[in-house]
């Protein structure tokens, strides 16, 4: 943020350019989940996907995802032009975090978007489903996804919560909303739903269509310790492997921290009625 | 977000609790910048960084900045864990943008947030200057940073911003607030003030300290292109160089799109003595 280099992006925007420039492609097309401009990963229209790669000096390149496909790595193979590529086999549509190995060191790809998930930030791609748009900007009602941050007595540091407010929210000043508490999967953040999980927008969407009521959804952190649990956390040499304290005090800062502030930040209808909690593997 | 892998997370979830579980340290500690529990890159007491990572099979490992520190590369030492190990010089404190280069292919820190930057996703490192804390949170109130999505006109795309609204926002109902435009530097977009930029603290803690007025501040994308600007985009064999077309559409997305818009959706002081816009770089 600090530097001005703005020289030194020129390469990268004129590149951004020249592949958005071209005309009419095959069927084939950038996936959704790439950065700005960049032409690779890209998705066939049978559902495979070509990932391609500049690593003049590598001995071994190869792709592969996590979670998916069986672990297994698609061998890329080098072009006199120095750029390595792969193309996988059929794949499901949806969400799939992945990976490249350069000489076997597991990095990501500098074509995609990077995603909390694995433990750490990773590429991962959006794989369309024919006829499916639930999940995409749409001609309706947009509400916000509000980043807040608040502080819980009972792990003693700072939290960010993503707090989802329905369209409307603004200006239906008397309006109380249910609340449903959203959590992500193990190695994943309170940053899975509002980015990977689009949650923003399959609200928006959803609402409108009448299949869903205006509603709340605050996304929060599912690893939350004690301050004195650290020393008797798991991995540390003779101490007992007891993996619950990663998330120990989860169910206290939701109790006792958590929704007591947004019942009072929030227009919420603060009774068991109307508050929820879903979540996938172990927001589950 | 599909796929159930808790099992596989274990060794990853172990790693960082034993990395938090640690006694005290010497001087050196984690840069604030790491994922959850990741030990490096580490900033030593001198202000020098020691950046760390696995590549048993890579051949060669360096580490370097981008637009900071004359390019410089800092080459790695392999340990026999096959762990690569290099300290740099001592650096001026604040966020630097950084990465690896394994075998000469240039990636991401996996122990390390990424950030949007560089026209792509990046690692960074926030190097903490002694005493200076304005941009930390503290007992004070705090506002949000809002996400929202708008159609534009002008480019016929949905675009993203950023929205800080100041404590009490929520709750001051008649209250009308003057408005920052707040721009990126190159290569960045709008994540960059709310995530590296840490706009919502430091705009938090200016509050509370009454040096600045409650306010409102937008962050957009400054990449905005008409539709049919991109057949004739930089980069295109034959075409002109005209890298302006990048972002020539912007002036009219502010103007046209984005000021209405805002001053439409939050309680704005919609007059130009209460209208400002600054930034960084291609912001400024």
């Amino acid at each position: 943020m600090s530097n001005v280099w703005f020289a030194g992006l020129l390469p990268l925007l004129l590149a951004a350019a020249s592949a958005q420039a071209e005309d009419s492609k095959p069927a084939d097309t950038p996936a959704p989940s790439n950065i700005r401009g960049a032409e690779y990963p890209r998705i066939h229209a049978d559902l495979r996907v070509t990932f391609r790669i500049k690593a003049p000096s590598a001995q071994k390149v190869e792709f592969g995802f996590f979670g998916f496909d069986g672990g297994k790595r698609y061998p890329a193979k080098k072009g006199e032009d120095g750029f390595w590529t792969a193309t996988t086999d059929k794949l499901a549509p949806g969400f799939h975090y992945y990976r490249v190995f350069i000489d076997g060191v597991e990095v990501n790809d500098p074509g995609s978007e990077t995603f909390f998930g694995t433990g750490k930030q990773t590429s991962g791609i959006e794989v369309p489903e024919k006829g499916v748009d639930y999940y995409l900007p749409k001609e309706v009602p947009h509400g916000e996804i509000r980043e807040r941050w608040y502080h819980s007595k009972t792990t003693q540091q700072w939290r960010r919560i993503f707090v989802y407010t329905p369209p409307g929210y603004d200006t239906h000043r008397e309006t109380r909303y249910p609340v449903l508490y959203l959590q992500h999967g193990g190695g994943e953040d309170e940053r899975a739903w509002p980015n990977q999980g689009r949650v923003g927008f399959i609200l928006d969407n959803l609402i409108a269509e009448r299949k869903a009521k205006p509603m709340i959804v605050v996304m929060e952190c599912g690893y939350a310790r004690r301050p004195g649990d650290a020393a008797a956390a798991p991995g540390r040499p003779g101490a007992p492997r007891d993996f619950s304290r990663l998330f120990g005090a989860f169910e206290e800062v939701m109790v006792k921290d958590l929704i007591p502030m947004i019942d009072a930040t929030y227009r919420t209808l603060p009774d068991r009625e109307n508050r929820a909690m879903a979540g996938l593997s172990m927001g589950g």
